[in-house]
């Protein structure tokens, strides 16, 4: 039986992806109103009480009475909230500077690779204002390359601007929500989870509905000029999934390197050498620490994400613009990655709900249950919604575009393809929490390494990363075999657009984590008791494991998207088989698994020598501020944000050119053949090592956290704080600093953007590129 | 100009092999009677002067008047020398012992395997003895699989035993001179130097003499049987390189478990909690290190190098076999890669005497020179052999298999793919000391992050191993891309050989350094004084960068190995394309890319597991054994041995088991194109974490050795031992032992063995294989 159209109609179509979008800005704003309700500058106490039971208990179910469930403390001390309202204005003004300055320099760059695109796109026609005859569409004219040029470089600056403001406004509420995460710690450690959830949650539904907003609007702009040229139209929109990768590379590369220079470097003189607490207000580092989490974590991350997300529909989109859906110019189903997201969107804030409103989390070991339920929760949801969208979206039968071929796919298929990208995310999430968590043997084991020292935690550690990036392999493999055997590369790309979409819950559960860590700093820094602290430590050990998850998530989309977009290169760029037997291919195979390690070997020494000079700072203030060490005086934060940020946007450069330059070197001298190569390894030998070092780093935070907190009978007898062992987990801890945060996450952006980018410039390598052979 | 045939007659050849085989035999027989002659018992101390003078000065140039050169200390004590014929003869029973066990476990498994080598390769036309119709050589009648089954089995146990008795005998020289070498040290560096330099170079032409002997004689003996089916008889010879690349795996991985869980658990108990020194008599595990140290770096890398010669020959004869070599019956030719490894003798001999009879070594710094000098002379030596070769050895022109096609090449082509890979190796063995000798800035600058702690310490030499990575890999693709260019998957073979070509010099300095360090040890155990010691110090430190070298060189020969096997499996399994674009490919290149992860992770594992069972049987006999720390009472070494002994053997099932049921898994349930997948994904991201993991080791070793000796300003700065600078850093050294002598040597062994069994198993692969797809 063949159904030849799509059951929704082009109208509904229209009418569904932006009123999505729309419920999901609406969505982020509420639960932003919400947090709002809790009042950082201090008012009459029967009123402050009320405001605050007004933000926490959102439902409103009962009221004030709730706050007896768990005991309340400092509510009355004044002083403790102004404090935290000045802390709050610190980090604040400390993050935003910090992303001043990277737009700054992320504008500039911008502004000179916009030039480049439009150049070397304009210059394949010889910059020529005529149409042209179509690629794909036999007989018909297509918009000339030039056009191409300028609607591409457009929707690079609309990606970038997209991701930037996303970004800003997620690290904005970030450092919204974290003094009064604190505060309502106070009042327990429900109410302090639902503040900094609900946070995570306007960040996460912000971004998800922004992204697929822009994209929405971009396409029926760009749609009014090309008209019928819908080969074209796609090929310019995947300037919009460069734009946000673009972005990223500030965000992650230049955010990962400021958030861990501040870090280590405010362990290595506060902790070990000064032997102060960790976030103590005497360390002039430890603002520019906590601004690291917003710009790192939150941004960092968050642009991240955004560039997968864009990069996944672009690749899927260009794809099926050569495929029947664009050749016969079918509206709906060439909307479907978009309507994947829009429904991502509603099934996410109907998970949401399960978090915030439907259950409360009431114990310190709810937590982490609670924001597992949204795992799978958000995924179940998220199935019916796929099956929903497939089977209205999609015509029974149609084809897709298979390196030259075209191939004959069912709508059931391509519901298999997506949903086995959403359940891998789940199955790598798992894992990652497995590995990462220290309820379970792996973390058990490496803090137990830390009875005989350091080196061997840091053996235990390392053998931990690599046997961590195994099962989810098998996960992305299965993926890829089958979306790829179903529905070729648009296959492989709607299944990167299944695990994406569940987006907004990832990323809401996702900054809950630094959310909650700077909580906890600000809870020591305003002199808090120690039971907040400990609340406040409960939410941050809870984020430890969802930021590892996160982070796999992060990794398992960005493979299957490199390789869609990989895909989409390889069919733009009109090459039909990568032979690994053949010379070009091989070397470019070789060449590019080692990239990863460069690029590795870049960012760490980056954060290395960017914790060095942050140290230098402390240890001068240390020494020459009298009365620093004695809380008589007041150190100077600003000198070491701005060490940190200098040292990000200065150390940024090289891993930063070396990820944009090497597609147009390759591409230019050694031609798309090698090119392909190149990204095959970088992708193949990246994700490995991101995938490692982000749970490695992860394990050994969390050893360091369970011999602190002592739950057990084995955990104490490794324990106390300031043992043998302790001290060798801490070591751990803060080598895995950079390899969880820095390195292993950045190369998510190696591999996305060089796909991206070869994708972006495809046309004018296959028409001028490979000039070493050809004149060899 | 067609110059048809080789310029050299057959029977000229018949003659070069097996007496260039001869003298390498004889030389290395020289060596060892000239290294006997220092006496370990004691005797009159005239003669005892004399017999030693005769040892170290082998030039005989200037007789006895040469010891006082440097001062000569302690000739008088023969109590010395009677505790140095004591502690060698504990070490040389321990490394037999365990030799023996091992061989036990090998000579099983070898066992098994050859069965089910005869029984796979038999079962392809279900075991008839009928001839079939050739292959390649069409029209001709070829000998049957039945006959190809048991030969290969034949040539596999050939393999197997020539790597075990090469190994053995490695072994066995070096037990043998690590005494004397000590009590050279009392008449100076010199003279120590020369004694575990011929040791050495005994190990290099043994094993370069004898694989190339017993290779010669195969191929004769089979010949015999084959008669003019060269097709099957060097099908039938691949056996060879499987049966020595898997007594690698027992050498590389066994010995690698050994020598490391000796080492690391040696060091965590005296260095760090019971504060003696290395190599302290009263340490119980002290035997057991050094017993490692000759099982692991000398008979592992000895077995390891010898089974990469034997592939790379394989791989060179199985496709010369199907090339117009094989075709037109040109037997000079087809032994191109046997006349190549037959001048390399010769060229290495020459080069010996550089380092032995032409110069001196007097002085300390003057080691690190003489040892470089044998790399470069042995390469520009060899440089002029390998023309001359391809001058007389080939046509001038002729024709190369090239995946189903026959490619044209010239005689010089194949010189340029020879010699790039012999200066390939040059490069990377440079590019490797630099940055693991701490003469150069990357080890100063690890050596200097030990400031701030053991955890910049490790972040930076983390850091430093993977920038490592970029020349080495630019250097093999170079080489891959000019061989592969120039004359297929045969030029990638012998571009393997040619970095082979001079391994009987880089043996000799490989197997220098353990003896140098077994020296130390000596010194140490037998009491004697603090300048004897630190002259073999410093010939360790010379050791340790040389180590790294021949790292380099055994991971560089390694890939160009496993390309070249790859090649020849593919050739043999009948396809023509390994497309990435198929799911099929692209799942193997990502899982293969994981499985040096995998295979880290589990020698990673091993070690620490066995390291800890060393810890606390070490801690068990300082707890028990009264008078122990105070040297009134002996240490139980043999239980130490037993220990890493158990360990070693049983902590290698699993990682053997990973790498030798992978390609029969792939390739039985998946078939060739998924295997082809996961042999080039374990070649691109095994190569990388193979070279940083042993660099990365090599520098941290360094850097503490750098700290240690406080030979300029900035070093004394970090010293003294002890200091908190010396700490960190031995912190990262004993993160480093299981990373460059287990785990990153180790993988030399998955890339090279994975791919050799592919090709052994190539026909029953290509016959039955990929039963899951074909049923799907």
């Amino acid at each position: 039986m063949v159904v030849a159209a799509a059951i929704l109609p082009e109208l509904a179509t229209q009418l569904v992806v932006p009123v999505a979008a729309a419920v999901g800005i609406a969505f982020a704003v509420l639960q932003w109103v919400l947090v709002s309700k809790v009042k950082v500058a201090p008012e009459p106490r029967g009123e402050g009480g009320s405001a605050a039971g007004g933000g926490a208990g959102a439902g409103a179910k009962d009221g004030a009475s709730e706050y007896l469930i768990e005991e309340e403390e400092g509510l009355n001390d004044h002083n403790v909230v102004l404090k935290c309202a000045e802390i709050q204005t610190a980090i604040s003004e400390g993050a935003t500077s910090f992303l001043f300055t990277e737009y700054k320099y992320a504008g500039g760059f911008m502004t000179v690779f916009a030039v480049l695109i439009f150049v070397f796109l304009g210059s394949i026609e010889g910059f020529s204002t005529k149409s042209q005859p179509c690629h794909y569409s036999v007989g018909k004219t297509c918009k000339p390359a030039l056009a191409n040029a300028a609607f591409s470089t457009i929707a690079f600056v609309l990606g970038a601007v997209t991701s930037l403001v996303s970004g800003f406004l997620g690290m904005k509420i970030a450092t919204y929500a974290n003094a009064r995460t604190t505060l309502e710690a106070r009042k327990g450690v429900g109410k302090a989870f639902i503040v900094a959830f609900r946070s995570g949650a306007v960040m996460g539904f912000l971004l998800a509905a922004s992204g697929l907003f822009v994209l929405y609007v971009a396409i029926n702009l760009f749609g009014l000029y090309y008209g019928d040229d819908w080969e074209g139209l796609f090929e310019a929109i995947t300037g919009y999934g460069l734009g946000g990768s673009s972005m990223a590379l500030f965000g992650r590369v230049g955010g990962g390197i400021y958030t861990k220079a501040a870090d280590v470097g405010a362990d290595l003189v506060g902790k070990v050498e000064r032997n102060i607490p960790e976030d103590d207000p005497r360390n002039p580092a430890v603002i520019a620490d906590n601004v690291g989490d917003n710009v790192g974590d939150i941004a960092g991350m968050g642009s991240d994400l955004f560039g997968s997300y864009a990069e996944s529909s672009c690749a899927a989109l260009v794809v099926a613009s050569i495929s029947s859906f664009g050749i016969n110019r079918e509206f709906t189903p060439m909307m479907y990655p978009l309507l994947i997201s829009s429904v991502g969107i509603i099934a996410c804030l109907i998970t949401t709900l399960f978090a915030t409103d439907f259950f409360e989390v009431k114990e310190v070991d709810q937590i982490e249950p609670a924001l597992k339920k949204q795992l799978i929760i958000s995924t179940a949801v998220m199935t019916v919604g796929i099956a929903l969208v497939s089977w209205l979206g999609l015509p029974y039968t149609f084809t897709i575009f298979n390196f030259g071929a075209q191939k004959t796919v069912h709508s059931w298929q391509l519901f298999l393809c997506v949903a086995v990208g959403l359940w891998a995310g789940l199955v790598i999430g798992f894992i990652t929490e497995y590995y990462t968590s220290n309820a379970y043997s792996p973390v058990q084991d490496v803090a137990d390494s830390c009875r005989t020292g350091a080196a061997t935690n840091v053996i235990f550690g390392l053998a931990l990363g690599y046997k961590s990036v195994i099962i989810p392999i098998f996960a992305i493999a299965f993926s890829i075999f089958l979306s790829f055997s179903l529905a070729a590369m648009y296959g492989v790309a709607v299944a990167a657009l299944g695990m994406l979409s569940t987006i907004a819950t990832g990323l809401a559960i996702d900054a809950y984590g630094p959310i909650s860590d700077n909580a906890g700093g600000i809870a020591e820094m305003a002199g808090m008791s120690h039971r907040i602290r400990e609340r406040t430590d409960a939410l941050d050990a809870a984020g430890n494991t969802t930021a590892a998850i996160g982070k796999g998530f992060a990794i398992g989309s960005a493979a299957l998207v490199s390789l869609a977009l990989f895909g989409a290169f390889v069919s733009r760029a009109g090459i039909t088989t990568v032979d690994v037997l053949t010379p070009n291919v091989f070397i470019g195979l070789l060449v590019g698994a080692m990239l990863p390690y460069w690029f590795s070997a870049m960012t760490m020494k980056s954060v290395g020598s960017a914790a060095l000079k942050m140290v230098e700072e402390v240890r001068r203030q240390f020494n020459t501020i009298p009365g620093l060490m004695e809380g008589t005086a007041k150190p100077d934060y600003a000198t070491c944000v701005k060490i940190s940020t200098d040292a990000s946007i200065k150390e940024m450069i090289p891993p930063g050119a070396l990820v944009m330059l090497t597609p147009l070197i390759v591409g230019t001298f050694f031609g798309v053949e090698t090119l392909s190569g190149v990204l095959a390894g970088a992708l193949v030998s990246g994700v490995q090592i991101a995938i490692s070092a982000s749970n490695t780093g992860g394990a050994w935070d969390n050893a360091k956290k369970y011999i602190e907190a002592g739950a057990s009978e084995h955990a104490k007898s490794l324990g106390p704080k300031g043992s043998d062992c302790h001290k060798a987990a801490v070591i751990g801890d803060t080598i895995g600093d950079p390899l969880k945060d820095t390195s292993g996450p950045s190369l998510n952006i190696l591999i996305k953007l060089m796909a991206v980018e070869s994708l972006v410039f495809a046309p004018f390598f296959a028409t001028y590129g490979g000039i070493l052979f050809k004149y060899l």
